[in-house]
């Protein structure tokens, strides 16, 4: 078994942080990073009163090293693992049956419910754009399954089917696609108990600079420096707080990272100082890909090095993306980390201090190879009447080029001199991309100064940077579906995440954007964002800004709260978001409800899902002060447990409070930067 | 304006039916075609009271001739038209506000809600495998738009885009792609008012055979008569009653229409006798388009004879589905309708008495043309390094092969001589392929003997054949659509309905068919569909097959019930369905619910619609006794008004009945046929 090299040295350790004056939710307006002192507890954890937590590990063959976990366990024999196994056609089988009501949680960015049972999931990293509730794959390899009173980690790079009562109901089988793995198994009482010890095992998640937390504006693309000037004046004119304005692909010179369209942005260094001085972050982002150019410094050096990705013969891979070829950096490699992350100096070095990694799945258009094949296929299709068969041969020739098997079992990774197969360590690929850029920046900058997050991600790439949900739609059904992904997602070591709010492809409605954008304000990454060829949906370009300005204030008016949240849960191994479950276990109704989340200790949060709803329904499961919150208006009424009909205006958002909580909101401004440190009110029961 | 040539001389008439002894709801068991008589009734409508109703038709141009409306109802100028209009580009454009709250119903077969504001739709027949809720056109052209007071109905069959307060939140805009069209305004003083004038405008509904009320079971596809053997074995084995087995396009020789593969049925006849004896009807599909095979007599008749749809050229234009290059007939002329409904004498005379229409907006996999540009686009991009623009463009040219603009452009009609671009009447197609086999059924065979739906439908051909709502998918946001789409359809003359129950494309699991089957327990179509590489999806393979027993047990219980409201509706041009803000318009909560609908005028339907949910919750808009249907075990519970949280296991069809109302069940059968016609007990409250 390889050696493990991790990160940071956390084993066994753990930081509470506090406050410089009392617990969040309580005085929070003293949470920025600044005024912020740290306390090491070595141990002692508040909510695991009697402790009872037992992590085995289970090693079988040589395990790739993932640097997923920080703490040394010492291995059992696979023979005491505790479920039905077997290795099988090289695949690594273990399966359990379920309680007939059992909730099975996990998995993190997934399609469907927060209780995972009744579908097949797949960890295989995928560039997934129609995000329907078949879909098996999303862009994140998250391995944690809670069974009853067991979490289950599974360590490995490479695919792993989860089939939970998908084809024998009351059956969970998990089929590894390999037999060097590390399973890890975590024994608790409670699934949140099972979550901080797992959380403990993978190490502290990434904590954004402040301001990360502003309203943030993307769109595939703003083409040049004046058109990002407009979005800024449209904010600003509409008085919509912002801190943050994205620049996608067409920022680069022909999507060549870590270079700038002079023509586009003329002077980028200035225009960063520019928006800078207007409070506002420039965010662009940075493809997997390095494109294939003679000239081109990154390119040339990562091929001289021999940093990209091979095929079998050990010459470089060819794949395209946006630029058209491209070089895959091996991320895996330490030294290609290295090297990579101080590209992104191209970039901090004109001011930029946020960054977004895309494709890094990696995304494939189509291989040299594969494009070859298909054209064949083309040229043999000439002149035939193609019948059914026929007809989708040659049209799945085409469709199937983007993301092909072939060409990802194509692509080698040269790793201790020995070429190992993409797929074996896949799921590796982008939350290495992201811990390339993450150690540089904090070696660089320290911690928690540099905003980063990534569209793939495997549980270890947590303490490098956030994640977004990528590609989404702009579906009212896509409200819920992150919904139901930020527990799940914080589960797995993701705090700092969030969807395109308003939904990324195809064209959004106002009242969706403003109902979504009533979730976003409870993510920590709140970012609207819409892709090229569908309708502008910044907020300030809709009818009445006026509604957008009373929910994204609502937004500034917590940030203190929500940020110290996020810290807490980062310092705590804790989540920000839970299912009503993990709080009401013997609720049956709150059991199985997957349309509110509580947030923090103090609140349930419970956004409108459809269209042309006046409110929505909401359960209580205990009596709650239920609060709108709209611009710097509250009202607040006190409803006890039950069912309930709430009305809540486009430019509202409910929040409901427990009994004996307090909510804390402070004077809203146009930037974070601005935020003061007091609490003006409080949202209290 | 071309000459009118109605089917039936219904106008001003209304057939109102009447059982031998008693109203449905009551006595229903006599309901059976054979023990019914009719009593015709000239004008007398019991529920509008006071007559306020009034129809204005408003025409410009020489409008089409579809035959969709049977009254005669002078014209009035356009200048009279209420609502702001212009003529701009060879369009018609008419927009109206819309109050706040106000509801905008219609439609008919379309995605997201039965609200229809906020967003964009088009009257566009089209082959729409990937039902989300962005999809702006499915399978239907239902131009009917209900707004306050008034029922609005454009009679035209090319595209009509309806942008219902998604541009600009507080207007409709509906733009008409020509200038020669009638529009019909309906003035009434309740939207069911609106609806059952409507209808008397456009004919009575189409009527089935009573046996087309049981369980049906399809598949793409049933390759051989021993797979439909298996299937009927596969479901009495289990006890689950049915009555229809789907023989989809493999049944064909080599997908030619009106042929059957020898091979796989060797002596067809004698088939189709077997299954009948066993009490199951084969429904084979029907394609729209005629593969173009010599010596193959529907083509070379259909050619010979200049019955297919011609090029600019005037040539026959060549355009191909499943088998490769086909003609397709032109269902639009009369003749050539005639000359197709004979066609399916070929099967009648095997014994067969029901079909599907399928493919008939039409679907085009492509042209040869097309094919041609693709495949020289393939040559093109040879040797290059096809950046993002060029890689989509040539991916392009190949996935928009199918239903292309371009092709339908250069489709045409030949009508009294002159050749009409197929865009222009595109909507009338498919209905025109239903009406030519309707007519020659009732013809030959007299009324409601045949079965006989088909995906594309256009308002109109509601007269002779019902829907299915066709390629959804196992997604469970599909029992919604469905839900949503009943009320709809049945305002536009569609009684005769259902969704691919389980779900058509993708896997589906054991709960989403149960949950499924619950709510197709009521829709007069009540069929399991499911397609190629897809998960097996019959009832008895799944575990523990006696739950699937229960659901459909339920719904033969109802048949007599459900068969009894579908002849009312058809004869009282009411409906089946209703959302329950018809019936509680001043009830905020029943107003907007749309997971619920009103059945008949006994009951409230509201079925699960999440996974792994053991119940829902579910609003009563007055005290309602609550059954809960399984087998034959049924139980009963009064529930107050209100917002109820209600446990209902997958074996179980919830059932909520008003008070003074009563649902008869009659005692189940393993046919149809073997049902008796008396009531065993009733859900009454």
């Amino acid at each position: 078994m390889a050696e493990r090299n991790h990160g940071l040295p956390l084993s066994r350790r753990r930081i509470i942080w506090e406050e410089t004056n009392g617990s969040v939710g309580e005085k929070p307006f003293l949470l920025r990073p600044k005024l912020i002192q740290f306390r090491l507890d070595t141990g002692a954890r508040e909510s695991a009163g009697k402790r009872n937590a037992m992590i085995r590990r289970f090693a079988m063959g040589t395990p790739f090293t993932t640097d997923t976990v920080i703490r040394e366990i010492e291995p059992e024999s696979m023979e005491r693992f505790p479920f039905e196994h077997r290795t099988e056609d090289g695949t690594f089988v273990f399966s359990f049956r379920m309680e007939k009501d059992e909730i099975v949680y996990g998995l993190g960015e997934t399609v469907r419910g927060i209780n995972k049972r009744g579908w097949t999931y797949r960890s295989w990293c995928s560039d997934e754009p129609n995000q329907t509730e078949t879909k098996q794959a999303l862009y994140a390899a998250h391995n944690l399954l809670i069974h009853g009173k067991h979490g289950i980690f599974i360590d490995f790079p490479g695919e792993i089917r989860w089939d939970i009562g998908d084809t024998r109901v009351d059956e969970t089988s998990v089929t590894v696609s390999g037999t060097d793995l590390d399973i890890y198994l975590i024994q608790e009482d409670a699934p949140l108990a099972i979550v901080r010890e797992f959380r403990g095992l993978i190490g502290q998640s990434y904590i954004p600079p402040f301001w990360a937390f502003g309203f943030q504006q993307c769109r595939w693309s703003y083409f040049t420096a004046e058109e990002v000037r407009q979005v800024i004046r449209g904010y600003d004119d509409a008085k919509i707080p912002l801190d943050c304005v994205y620049l996608d692909i067409d920022y680069m010179e022909r999507y060549k990272n870590f270079t700038v369209d002079r023509k586009a942005f003329p002077d980028f260094e200035r225009f960063v100082r520019e928006t800078k001085e207007k409070g506002i972050h420039l965010i662009p982002i940075i493809d997997a890909g390095v494109k294939k150019e003679e000239g081109y410094s990154v390119y040339e050096e990562g091929r001289e090095r021999g940093y990209f990705l091979k095929n079998a013969e050990g010459t470089d891979f060819e794949g395209a993306v946006w630029p058209g070829a491209v070089g895959f950096p091996d991320f895996l490699r330490p030294e290609v980390r290295e090297w990579f992350g101080k590209q992104y100096r191209h970039l901090t070095d004109m001011g930029v201090d946020g960054f977004w990694n895309d494709m890094n799945e990696p995304a494939v258009f189509y291989s040299a190879k594969g494009l070859k094949n298909a054209l064949d296929e083309a040229e043999e299709s000439r002149g035939k009447n193609l019948d059914l068969n026929g007809f989708f041969h040659l049209k799945n020739a085409f469709t199937g080029l983007a993301n092909n098997p072939a060409d990802y079992g194509d692509m080698h990774h040269l790793i201790g001199g020995k070429l190992i197969s993409h797929p074996k360590v896949h799921n590796l690929y982008g939350a290495s991309m992201t811990r390339a850029a993450g150690e540089f920046f904090e070696k660089e900058f320290g911690k928690e100064k540099i905003l980063l997050f990534s569209r793939s991600s495997m549980t270890g790439s947590h303490r490098y940077g956030g994640i977004w949900f990528g590609d989404n739609n702009s579906w009212w059904a896509h409200i819920l579906q992150c919904l139901k992904m930020l527990p799940s997602v914080n589960m797995c070591g993701y705090l700092y995440c969030g969807a395109d709010l308003g939904g990324f492809g195809e064209n959004s409605t106002r009242d969706l954007v403003l109902r979504f954008l009533a979730l976003g304000v409870f993510t920590p990454l709140m970012r609207n964002h819409s892709a090229l060829g569908t309708r502008s949906q910044e907020c300030f370009r809709f009818e009445n800004p006026e509604d957008f300005r009373d929910v994204v204030t609502v937004r500034y008016r917590l940030i203190p709260y929500l940020y110290g949240l996020l810290r807490r849960a980062s310092e705590e191994n804790g989540m920000m978001f839970r299912p009503l479950s993990f709080d009401y276990p013997d609720d049956p109704i709150a059991r199985e409800c997957e349309t509110q989340l509580m947030l923090g200790d103090e609140c349930m949060i419970a956004p409108v899902y459809e269209q042309n709803a006046s409110g929505r329904t909401v359960y209580l499961p205990e009596d709650m002060a239920f609060f709108k919150l709209s611009g710097e208006r509250v009202t607040k009424e006190i409803l006890p447990k039950g069912l309930h009909y709430v009305n809540i205006a486009l430019n509202e958002v409910p929040v409901f409070v427990k009994r004996g909580k307090r909510v804390p909101l402070c004077r809203p401004a146009m930037r974070t930067a601005d935020l003061d440190g007091k609490p003006e009110e409080y949202l209290e029961f």
